[in-house]
């Protein structure tokens, strides 16, 4: 049961399918005072709407205009729980008796309905792509605050179908299709993608996210290690099927020697770590690859099973994504920094010192 | 904050450090009636006992002797919270006075020290290896009540130092050198180990984990997939820099006709999913794979700082593994049982059905 | 931070304040299967509205019409997070320059500005009883899963002002004025509430609230014993002072012998102690009871301070309950529906049975 | 399943029954930089033993030596957790064929055959009042922390047998008979006690719990109240079947205008809200109040049932207490230290403030 919250004391909480009237969610254990208004929230859903990943990406309207339902007033947060809404406009209503006993391959369908024995066969329901526009707004909120501590997150591209990018401007990446560090790459991709459609296929991708001004010390040693979270926060995103940290699968080839990153003064020369040593973050930037796999839903005749036992050659038709990325990297993005502010909110009373988050009667005069 | 809680309701605490009088854990939530003696802890803990792996591993001697506190009563469980106990026996008292200023590469000494501002010096601590002890017993925990729901989980070595594996002969790896389950690449791999650890330097590879007799069903649509939640698992282990579920980061190189497991009746003619869509388990084996890095303490001369800024060379010598595989490897099949058992404790209330899981009194008179 | 979440298993999050665009939660953990529509929410929403107690309410007209926005598909839950909604639809607007500041005797104004620093001074905001309005739609939908598993919760005032009620009728309690299980004090209480508003105060009573059908076995030995989670979530509602079980504070002058309820059979010849035993039911009536502090908002005058220090004399004009009761009564019963259900569901599997919870694929040709 | 945990990020989990090898627990979270030795908890665990409550408890031997095994590095926590463990010395094997299947009225035999199917029937086994052991260990530690604060919780007997004390010297009932805070009640009570033992029956009490130098802005506004916290810690504890904050069940007999706390200046005049508004501290202290019932084990003949469904009578010998008090006092003062520890921790950033609680680099030179 339960499994629609994230986080120990920022605290996301969503709900929403793709056919229902709307998603949705509560961020709850933000602290007062961070500045935040519907257009912080908005400025990320754009982000992930179809259109701004140039071709891969259908292109459906979806408005995805959020509303924020509690905890602000007057431009700031007020520490009472974030409720929010998006409604769900693009629901044209159509005939599914085609799909509503088919299991389709590389989807939830078999397996939800073997979880709950009921299933709401017009979409994905709950296990739809829709539902991360709640992680995005969450991860918005999640943002305004980290920005209050200096915390930035960015993820970009860094792998299409195969072809790999440079990774030679980060910073434009999010202004470029499929969130390209590389503007070289671009052309590659775009005529990759026409291809793999034009052949009723889907591809996949890898996805960098990296989290900077991260201070040392965040992460707990053992179970709760920084590491482990973020590769629970990835893995949760429905495309991935792999997650690494640092130089993650390349460490198993490598010598000690090679691994290790040796220190200078107070900070490190190299960041094969990916910034998380033991669990705890060490001050370098945070550095995560997400494995996404192409997207099920393919124009290519498959093989697959009714509710009722009887084999079926099915043809998925209809405007479909050829590609997770570019939409799912903002999703990604927004995943880690909502493990960060949980960290930095659990942190601050790891070590003993004056009792401290207590306003003091003076501070209310000014 | 806290961090040393595995689980929702199968839920394994531990406590520990290297240098402490012992280690040990509670395991609460486990269901009443499963049966459970000290040989099943101890038969797991010996799995990771140096010596198990040949020579990748030290010759230290290591008891390990549990000893369960509590919960159990006439040979089965109670219902009530399971602890139990490890000492430490092998604490020679050595002059630290050399090492307790320097943060050594690719260890938690500089980020505990960030963190808590207080750090145990004479060895690890809290982020030794030593503290998968715990892990492992409340992994066999949960392997007993697995084993009552028809599940197993085992893992083996499939690459050490670069070298694959075929997997030709899994079921043999627990009784050969590096769980491996290639009878044939045993030779090579213990031949890199001579040559590395004459190197003074040291390896690491990629561990496959498998659970068989899943049933379809466990795992949560949104952020508690049981995929996410193996991801957390296994990258909470102190050597992990990656993870992947199925074909993994390949998928995000094949086409979507490549990816999708066809259906035939009401199984699936492939397995590239890791028997997991949709963050849902569908049946077949759950496959998850995870990196390890190779061990940070290496002989070779490497460049670091102390507390005090100062820049230091370090050596490293003393008895100390060149892999972490094998020890590895059956905290990280242990790490899979926790997660199991939690998943279908959750599950069991998923679906509308009758109450249960309450005596009747006639059940007394059995 | 947070605190907004209810439950381990059947969860509630909530969101809202009092002048802020609506109320609203989310349920999540709640099996699919369950038969749920907005009306099964606005029943009990109705409860709570002003007028249903007769002349201890205001008049003002709450419309709260609840919408269901996910999780429901055809009349039956899915499993997956319930989200649901209620506007604020009665926003006048109006100069708050007269209280912005002041620190209302008995609110909680002082202690949020003294933990959050920011405070929504148009009204209680977070702390306004309106917040009960997503307890009570969280615990409807608890009680029509706990309907599905033969369990039935109601409440009523037995206290009011000092003076005792009756327990008659309790099954006709719902439809009398103030929650009343006793027909023969009704004019007694309203004569009492008439004398006290003129009088330019309010004031308390005593609620019980009663779950019947609730199986042998539910709770855990330790902190999460049954009573303990009545009394926490009984204590969370805002006017709350005490809370007992059975025979609760009566106990501490009985002796062992008076206390003691002697077994007949497989049951109970008494039930002293509230259907609970070492912190589990033990298939007696579970009986708790609640002590209601009187409203704080009175019209007589009260001395206080402002938020810049300033001594301040106070009257609180407007439209203001006399007493919480009957308002708080369906919100009693709504917290102890969200405590069982919780319950049931952590019970399922704490004894061993054969794996169960999951649809055999031979279910979906029914 | 689970419940052997308390707290959020102050986390305690228990183990261990009164026949089995011993009992102990883990805390997990607490900061580090806590001076704690083994004589800290020592001292707690020697207030709840047998004697110190003169004659209304037994004169078995208990010795309880705690001893620390994790967590503790030169005499201060290092933010790790802290395992700790009391070995059961007083276990002498007898026979309990006569017990084995009999449920005794007013103990949880019953609810947990019910609940588990299996039970320790050598006694309460985890639900004996032994297993407070755990709870006095875990919040000496909270103590310690809340020290470093400035709080400080105490607790005393105001009422025993339904003979009530007054409250003149509460800060002598540490070393007074019942934890007694008025000198003058003792013998009285001492002579209750004789004369219901005589009688071969038990009896109960109140407990007042209080601490000081509460900072206002402590607690959560909706579920997580403070006040709700600590009546679910109360209750918790065995005997315990009534708790109130404040003025209690006695506010719902008062006018609003008697139970308001008029403010003069930024303190309050009075403190019938026993420190709490909103749910939320205020600054004055938190005063709590646990009804105790009578001990369940009388001498007296009792009718009750067996496992087999024979009517019985009972009559319970050997060495029993009359009363819980004093041993409760402890435990409940306890209990209360693990709240608050719990609430200082979480409230650490409530509001938005420089990133705190990590150690600089030139911190590590003092």
């Amino acid at each position: 049961m339960s499994g629609s919250t994230f986080g120990r004391v920022f605290r996301l909480t969503t709900f929403g399918e793709s056919h229902g009237p709307g998603l949705g969610g509560v961020v709850d254990g933000c602290p007062s005072g961070v500045e935040l208004g519907e257009e912080d929230i908005q400025r990320e859903l754009d982000m992930r709407r179809p259109g701004q990943g140039g071709i891969a990406t259908t292109a459906r309207s979806e408005a995805d205009r959020v509303r924020i339902l509690s905890g602000v007033f007057e431009g700031r947060t007020t520490g009472t729980p974030i409720g929010f809404y998006v409604e769900n406009t693009d629901q044209r209503s159509r005939d599914y008796g085609d799909i509503m006993d088919v299991w389709r391959p590389g989807h939830a369908d078999y397996t939800f309905d073997r979880k709950f024995g009921i299933r709401d066969y017009r979409g994905g329901g709950r296990s739809s792509g829709r539902e991360t526009v709640s992680r995005v707004a969450g991860g918005a909120i999640a943002r305004q605050f980290l920005a209050s501590q200096g915390i930035t997150v960015r993820a970009y591209t860094v792998e299409l179908g195969g072809i790999p990018a440079d990774v030679t401007d980060p910073e434009g990446a999010s202004g470029r299709p499929f969130f390209s560090p590389d503007p070289d790459v671009v052309a590659g991709w775009e005529s990759l993608v026409r291809d793999v459609k034009a052949d009723g296929d889907t591809l996949g991708g890898i996805v960098q996210v990296e989290a900077l001004g991260v201070p040392a010390g965040l992460g707990e040693p053992v179970f709760d290690k920084l590491d482990a979270q973020l590769a629970y926060a990835l893995m949760s995103v429905g495309a991935v099927k792999g997650v690494e940290i640092g130089s993650g699968f390349g460490a198993a080839r490598m010598r000690g020697s090679e691994q290790n990153d040796p220190m200078r003064g107070n900070t490190f020369a190299s960041n094969r770590s990916g910034g998380i040593l033991g669990g705890i973050s060490n001050g370098m930037p945070v550095i995560a690859r997400a494995a996404i796999k192409p997207i099920p839903s393919i124009a290519k005749a498959q093989t697959t099973t009714t509710r009722h036992g009887e084999e079926r050659t099915l043809r998925i038709g209809g405007r479909h994504d050829i590609c997770a990325i570019p939409r799912v990297v903002p999703v990604l993005a927004s995943m880690v920094c909502l493990v960060l502010a949980d960290m930095v909110l659990l942190q601050s009373r790891q070590s003993l010192s004056p009792l401290s988050g207590l306003m003091e009667l003076d501070e209310f005069d000014l």
